[in-house]
C-alpha cells in the first residue's frame, strides 16, 4: 500500500550521513526477557532510531508484542507496556527506515511474525535483501497477502511455503532462496535462532547472560549492558539454535568465508563494541595515526566533528603531535526530527546540533577529522562556521576513503549521482568544500587500521568495501533490473 | 498472535447489551470520497464504537489508509488525517470487537488490504463466519501468513489463492467458500463492490450522491448524512460492482430467499434507518403496540429504558392509553468505556449512566419497556433504581421475545448458559429480576410488528431469528466443532 | 494576558443554544472525598463540557488539585489521577468557557486556589459577577496579580484583603463586595462552605451522605448519582458552613426575596432534578400543556427536538391529543468540539447532529416542540430537514418566551444584536424561519407552569426572567459601563 | 499548595551531579521574537531539562505565553505552537525543578506574568533568593495570591506593592527587597529588561542580532545559535532597558564587586561559551594543566567521565604526556528522566548512560578525571565498571575542590550530611570510592585555572566559591532561620 504523502516525521538534519538501518537482538533462558531485551535495544539505539519492537513468549501467555515510533527509552522502559511482554523468550529490533517507503507506518517495524501449522515463529532482520522485489512479485503470484513495504517480510511468506516440519528448516529454506546481507534473530515458542548471510556482512554476536541464558545481539555493546559474557561472534554463513541452554551449530548454506562491512568499524559500530577481536576504538584511533602519516599537514589543532570523528582525531593527533581540542561543541539535547517544525528551524541545519567553540578558535590552523564525506553540505557547513569563528586554516582530514557508490546492504545511502566522490576527484570536492586541504585515508591505510597490516587483498578482499570501490560482493539483482549500472570491469 | 493479558480498554457498563460487530460504508465518484466515508462512519456509529478505518485510492497517490480505536468523530474529522486520504473511492468501516479476541489490537481493525499481482483490494466486512476457524487452518497449511485474529482476514487470503483474474471474481471465489452472514464492501482501484450473504443477514444499502458518485451503506442513515438518495438494498446473494458511473449485478451464489436478522428491527438499527421499505422506528412502535395487546397491565406511566425502548414505549402508551413519560434520564455525556477507572468507578455500574426522576415515579404503577434483557443483570439494577425512588409497582415489557440462543453471525453474545432465558422461565426471570410483572413480546407479535401480518411462517421463516427461536439458518459449524449443542429437533 | 489566537478547541454547532456556564459540587466527611465530586461533576456536566477541576484536602498531604480540559468522565474516572487527590474533603467545578476569554487556558479552570495567613481556601463559583470589571482594576490598583481572565478570581483577592480572621468571614466580606449572580462551594483545611447570592439566582443544594457526611450539589441529580440524600435548597443569600458533621448557617447580606433563574426550568436544568420541590421533567411537561392550550394548531404529529425540548412535546401531545412521536434522530455519538475539523465538518452545522427519521414524516403535518430560540439558525435548518423529508406542514412551538436580551448572571449569551427575537416579531420570526407557524409560551404561561399558578407577579416577579423580559434585577454595571443599554423604563 | 504525592517525573540517575536551575533569554527588535527564544533556549538547554516557557508581545495581539513541560526542541519547534507567540519581543525560560518541590506543576513554569495598572509586565528568573520564605509570608500576610511554589514569583507580587510609575522602577524596588542571586530577564509591552545582583553570582550577556535587535541570555552560546553578535556582559549590580534599539543602563543597588560562581567554569556552564572574556573550555583545559602539577601519578591513559571531564581531561594528558582516550563511552540516546520506569531500570544507575571500552581499558593503569563528586554513588559505580573491565589501576582526578557546603544561590544540592566531603576526608572519600588515588584540584589552582594568576584573594575572594570554602558571600537567611549551620569563623 503507497504511504501517506506527509510523512508525520522529518528527518532535516542528519541527510549528511549514511544510516544504519537496524539492530537486533534477542534473549533466552531468563525471567522477563523482553527487559533485557529493551535494554540490549537501548545500547543499539544508534543502529536506528526511528522505531523499535519486542516480540516475547511466555508458556501460558502465549506470543505478545509491541512495536513503537520512537526511542526504546521512551517506550520500552514503562512497566506498564513491559508487563504486557511476559516470559523467558524474547527478541528486538531497532530501525532506521528503509530507502523505499520514507513514510513512517507502525506495519513496517519489526519484528514480524507469522503463525504456522507447527506454531508462531518471529522475526528480526538486520541488513538488505537484493532480491527482495523479485521475491515479492512471486510471492504475491503464489497469493502471499504482504503486510508491510519492508523486504525483509519476504523471510516469513518464504517460510510459510517451505514444507519442512520444524521453524529452524523453513528458516534455512527461506534464506537459501533470498540475495543480500542478513544477520536474523528469530524465536518460536521454545527456540532462539540466529544466522548471518554467507559474508557475514552484517555483525551478531553471542553471549552468555546468568545461569541458563544466552544472549543474541548486533554488537557487543549489547551484551555489556546487561551484564552477559561475550561468547563468540556467530560465523558468516552459520546458524544456531539455541534451546534449553543447549547451542546447535549448522552451515545452511555450506562453507563460505567472510567478507565483514568495513564500514561498520568506520561509523556504524559503537566504538565501545569488539568486532572480530578488536576494539572499533581502536580501529578508529589507528585509522587517525594512519592519516596522520599519509596526509600530513602543519597546524595547530587537531579537532573531532562531534561524535563520531573523535577516535581518528585522538590518534592523528598522537601520531602528529598537534594538540587535540574539542573545537565544535555538540547540542546534547538534540535529537534527531522534528515533528512540524517552524521555517526557521527547518533552515537552521547543522547550527541547531553543533556550535563552535570561539575563544579556541580564533586564529588558529585547524584540522578537522570527520569520519566521512556523503553528500558533503554538513562539510561546507561546518567550514563556514569554523571561519566564521576566525580560524586561519581550515584542513579535512576524512577517516575514511570516498564514498562513491551505494550500499545496497543495509545501509541508507543516496543514490549515486548524489554522493560528492562519485561526481568530483579530491581537488574539486576540497574546491567545493572550500577548504585549505581534503584528503581521505586509501582504502589500503583503512585495512590496516582494520588490523590488516598488508592491507586490502584485491583478489580476494578481506571486507565488503563496495560502498568505497564499487566492488559489489552480492550481484545487486533488483537495483540493476532498475537500471543501476554497475562498476565497468577495469 | 495471542494478545496482551490486560486490554487497555474496558467495557464496565454495556454488558448486558447485544452488541452489532460492525458497520460498513463505501463511497465512489465524488471528490474526497474518504471524507463521505467518515461522515457515513459517523452515522453508523452505533454498530461499533472500538475502532474505526478508512482506506482511500487516489489515481496518482495510489492506496493510502488510517485505522484508529475511539469514535469517528475524534479521528475522522481532522483535516491533518483526511488530507492523507485523497481520492475520489473509499471505503470504511466501524467495528466493536469481536468475540475471540477482547484485547484490541489495531492489526484487526478493517478495512483490511491485499495486494495482489492486479492490484491492491481493500475489504470491509459486517458479519460472521461461521467457518473462519477451519479456513484459517486449511490457510496457514497453505501458506497464508495471518496479520489479526478477525475472521475476515479469511476472505483476503482466500482471494490471493483464486486464479481469477479480476478482483470481483477473486471475491466471489472466495465468499463461496466462507459460511456465515456477510455484507461486504471493497474496493480495487477503479471499483466499488458491494455483496450480501444468500440469505441477506446483515444490511447493505446502495445510495446515489450527486451526479456521478454511488454509495454503499449498511443503513440508510448514512446516506443521508451525506444526502445521497436511497437507490434500493442490495439484495441477498446479490454482488454489484460499481465504475464510471456504471453499475454491474451478478448472483454469485445462485439464487436464495432472504432471511434478514429480526433483531436488526427491534435494536440494532438505527430508528431513522428504513430496511426492506420500513421505518425501523415504525417497527419498533408496533413492537409497542403488540405488546400492549400481549400484555396489558393497569398502570400510571409507561416509561422507556433509554434510549432504544423509547419507541415501543411510546407505541404501548398509545395503544393502551396509560401516559408516557421519561421516568429514567440518561447522561448523555456517558461514553462507553474507561481507562484504568477507579474501584468506585468500576463499581457504580448503570448510575453512571442512568438517573430516575424521583418527582415523576414517586408513588406510580410504572411499566418500564426495554428492548431485550440478555443477562438480566442491568434489568435489575434499574429496576432497583425505580423501587429506590419509591414507585408503587414495577412492570418491564420486553420489545423482544426471550434471548435464549447466542448470535454467530455477527453479534457479540454471552456464552449460552450465561443467557438469562436459557437458564429460566419468564415467571423465573420475574422473580429474579424482582418485578411485578415481566412479559416479552411473542416472536409471532414481533413479526406482526415487523410487518408480517400473518406472524411468523414456521415453515420458511421470514427472518433470521435464531437468537430467540433456536433456528440456526446457517450451521455454526466451528462452534459445533468446539462442542456447542443445536437445539434438538422437535 | 491575552489569549492565542487560535484557541485550539471550536464549537461549531452548538452556538445557537444559550450555555449554562458552571456546576459546582462539594463533599466533607467520608473517605476519598474526590471520588465523589467527580462523580458529582459527571452528572453535572450539562452544566459544562469544558473543562473541571477538583481540590482535595487530606491532614497529611494538604491541598491537591488538578485541572483538565474535557469531559469528567475521560479525566476524573482514572484511578492513577485520583490517588493524586486524597481525603476527606473536596470541592470541584465544571465550566464551559465564559464570553470575554473563547480561547480555552487551563489557569481559568476552577476551582481557584489560595494560600491566606491562616490556611489555604479553594473555592468554585457558579455564576457571573456584573461588577468584575471595576473590581479587577480596583484591585490590581491595590497590587493584586491576576492568574486566569475568570471574573471568579476577584473573589479569591478581595479574601486576601479582609482582615478577618476566619475564612467563612473573609468569603462574606468578599461577596459583600461584588454584585451578580453566584452560588459559590468553597472549602478550607476542615470546612466545607456554601453561598448563594442575595436573589439566589443560580441553584445550589445540601445533601447527606452516609453518616458523617455532607454534599453540596448545583442539582439534586449530583445527589441521586452518589446515593446522598436530599436535605435542602441553599436559601438565596444564606451562607453555610460544614465542619465535623456540623452545619452553621447565617446570612451575610441580611433578608432576601429570591428570584431564582426560570430558564433553569426551560433549559438548563437536568429534568430528573428537582428545584423548588418541584421536578424540572414537571414543568417542562406543563409547559408543554400551557402550550397547546395557548397555541393550538391541527397537525398529524408532535415531535420533539432532541432532547431538551421532549418533556414540553409530551405535554403538548397529552393536552392536545396529537400523537407524540420521535420524528428526529439525535446521533448519540456527537461531542460537541472538534479539533482542527475538516472544512466539510465544519459546513455539516446539525445534519452531524439530528436526522430526520423520513419514513415517518412524509406526508405528515408535523408540531416541533423546541425549548427556545436564540439566534434562530438551527430552527432554520431543522426546517429544511423536516420539509426535505417530506413533511406537509411545519409548526414550532417553543418552550420559551422569545429570547430578547442577553443574560448577565452566568450563561453565555450571543450580543443582543445577535438574538432573532431582538430584532424581529413572531410574525418576522415565522417567516425568517420559514415555517407555517411559529408560536412562543406566554411569560405568563411560563410561570404557570413552573408553579406559580397566577403567573408572573409583575410587580415584585417571582423568578429572574432578564433574558425574556429585559429587567434585570441585578444592574449590569460593568456592561452598562461598555454601553449596554437597558430597557426603556415604561 | 501542596503538590500530588506522586510525581508524574522521576530523575533516577542525576542525583550525583548538582544542577544549575536555569536559563533565561530575551529578544527584542525582531520579527517573531519568539523563534529566537526557541532557538536560544535550546542553546540553554543544559541549564534546565524540566520544563520552559516563552511570553510573545505583539502591539496588536498583546501578551501570548506557552509553557511546557520536557525539551525544547520538543515543544517550541512546532509552527503550530510558535504562531501563537507572535510579536516582536519575547522572553524565555528553561528550568531544573527547585529543590522544594521535586513534583512538576506548570504553574511553577516560568516566565511569571503580571498584569500592572501601566499594563503587563513579565519576568524570568535565574538563580535563588535566600530571603524568599519570609518575603512570602510577609506577602501573603498583605493581601497577596500566589499561584506557584517559585520562589521567583515574590518578585511579581513586590513589583505589584510597589508605588512606581514604570515597570523598570518597579522591579528595581522589587529587587532591593530581595536577596539572593539572581539575573532578571524582563518585558513589558515595549521593553526588554536585564538585571543582575549586585554580586554578579549568576552569568547574563548582552549581544546585538541584526540592525534593531537585542538580546539578553544567559551564556553567549545563546547567540551563537541564533547569529547574534555579543556585545558585553550585564555587570553585577546593572539594570539595563532597551527600548526602540536605545539602551538604558543604571544602578539600582548601587555600587557592588562581583563574586561570580566559580563553579559555572567548572561544570554549569556550556564549554563554548565565554565569561569574563574567557573560554569555559579553556579554563578547564588549565584545570587539567594544574591537577597534572598537583597531583601527578604513573599511568597508561587518561579518560574522561563523559562529557563534562574531557576539557580537563586533555589539559591533565597534554601536561602528563599521559596518552587521552575515550575509555568510557556514553550512550547519547539516554534522556534524563523516565515516565513509570520497570523496576530493572530503575536499578539500572549509570550503566544505562556509561559503557566502558573494555578493549581499550583491560590490563591498563587508568586515571580518570570527572568533574566533581557530590555524593560519590556515581564515582562508585564508575570505578567498578572500569575494574570489571580489567583495568590495572584506577586514580580519579577532580577538577573541582571537595563539594562540602550546599549551595543556596540557584543549583539544586542535596544537604550537607549527604555531600561526601562533608563527611569524609580526601583519604576517607579514596577508601569509600575504592580507588589507587584520588585528589581534588585545590582552591588556588581552580582560582589560577580560571585566570587569577595569584590563585584565591582569601580577603576579598574574587569568585563565589561557598560550595568549596563555606564562605557565603549572602547570608541564607531562610536557611538559617530553618536551622542551617553556617562555618565557623576561624
Amino acid at each position: 500500500m503507497t504511504q501517506p504523502a506527509k510523512p508525520f516525521l522529518s528527518h532535516p538534519f542528519d541527510d549528511d550521513k549514511l544510516k544504519e538501518e537496524c539492530g537486533v537482538f534477542g534473549v533466552i533462558g531468563v525471567a522477563d526477557a523482553a527487559n533485557f531485551v529493551a535494554l540490549g535495544l537501548h545500547a543499539l539505539q544508534h543502529r536506528g532510531q526511528e522505531a523499535g519492537g519486542i516480540v516475547a513468549h511466555h508458556p501460558d501467555k502465549g506470543f505478545n508484542s509491541a512495536h513503537r515510533f520512537g526511542y526504546v527509552r521512551d517506550n520500552f522502559t514503562k512497566a506498564s507496556l513491559m508487563e504486557t511482554l511476559p516470559g523467558p523468550l524474547a527478541i528486538g529490533h531497532v530501525r532506521y527506515s528503509t530507502a523505499g517507503s520514507k513514510a513512517a507506518v507502525i506495519r513496517d517495524v519489526q519484528p514480524f511474525f507469522g503463525e504456522f501449522s507447527m506454531g508462531g515463529c518471529a522475526i528480526a532482520h538486520n541488513g538488505n535483501l537484493t532480491n527482495a522485489d523479485a521475491l515479492r512479485m512471486e510471492l504475491i503470484e503464489r497469493g502471499a497477502i504482504f503486510q508491510s513495504s519492508s523486504d525483509s517480510e519476504c523471510i516469513i511468506h518464504l517460510m510459510a511455503r517451505s514444507i519442512q516440519k520444524h521453524h529452524a528448516d523453513r528458516i534455512a529454506d527461506a534464506l537459501r532462496r533470498v540475495e543480500g546481507a542478513f544477520s536474523v534473530v528469530a524465536m518460536t515458542r521454545t527456540k532462539l535462532i540466529g544466522v548471518r548471510d554467507p559474508l557475514g556482512v552484517r555483525p551478531l554476536v553471542l553471549g552468555r547472560l546468568g545461569d541458563n541464558g544466552y544472549v543474541l545481539s548486533s554488537e557487543t555493546c549489547g551484551l555489556d549492558i546487561i551484564g552477559a559474557d561475550f561468547v563468540r561472534e556467530i560465523e558468516p554463513g552459520e546458524m544456531i539454535v539455541i534451546q534449553d541452554g543447549k547451542i546447535e551449530t549448522s552451515r545452511p548454506f555450506g562453507p563460505s568465508k567472510g567478507r565483514f562491512c568495513i564500514f561498520e568499524h568506520v561509523y556504524f559500530s559503537r566504538p565501545d563494541s569488539i568486532i572480530g577481536g578488536r576494539s572499533v576504538y581502536e580501529t578508529r584511533y589507528q585509522i587517525g595515526v594512519e592519516l596522520a602519516a599519509e596526509a600530513p599537514v602543519e597546524a595547530d589543532l587537531v579537532c573531532p566533528v562531534p561524535d563520531s570523528g573523535t577516535p581518528a582525531a585522538i590518534g592523528y593527533s598522537h601520531a602528529s603531535g598537534i594538540p587535540f581540542a574539542l573545537g565544535i561543541t555538540r547540542n546534547q539535547y538534540m535529537g534527531r526530527t522534528f515533528i512540524e517544525p517552524t521555517e526557521q528551524i527547518r533552515n537552521m541545519g547543522v547550527r541547531l546540533k553543533l556550535n563552535v567553540n570561539k575563544g579556541l578558535i580564533k586564529g588558529k590552523r585547524v584540522i578537522l577529522v570527520d569520519d566521512s564525506v556523503v553528500r558533503g553540505t554538513t562539510s561546507r557547513k561546518i567550514k563556514e562556521m569554523i571561519l566564521d569563528a576566525g580560524a586561519a586554516e581550515v584542513h579535512f582530514r576524512i577517516a575514511s576513503p570516498p564514498t562513491a557508490w551505494p550500499c545496497f546492504y543495509g545501509v541508507d545511502t543516496p543514490d549515486r549521482e548524489k554522493l560528492l566522490a562519485a561526481r568530483m576527484t579530491e581537488e574539486e570536492m576540497r574546491d567545493w568544500i572550500g577548504v585549505d586541504s581534503l584528503k581521505f585515508i586509501s582504502l589500503d591505510g583503512l585495512y590496516r587500521a582494520a588490523g590488516e597490516a598488508q592491507g586490502r587483498d584485491n583478489s580476494c578482499p578481506q571486507y565488503c568495501d563496495a560502498c568505497f570501490s564499487g566492488e559489489y560482493p552480492i550481484a545487486p539483482s533488483d537495483k540493476i533490473a532498475q537500471g543501476f549500472e554497475m562498476k565497468a570491469a577495469e
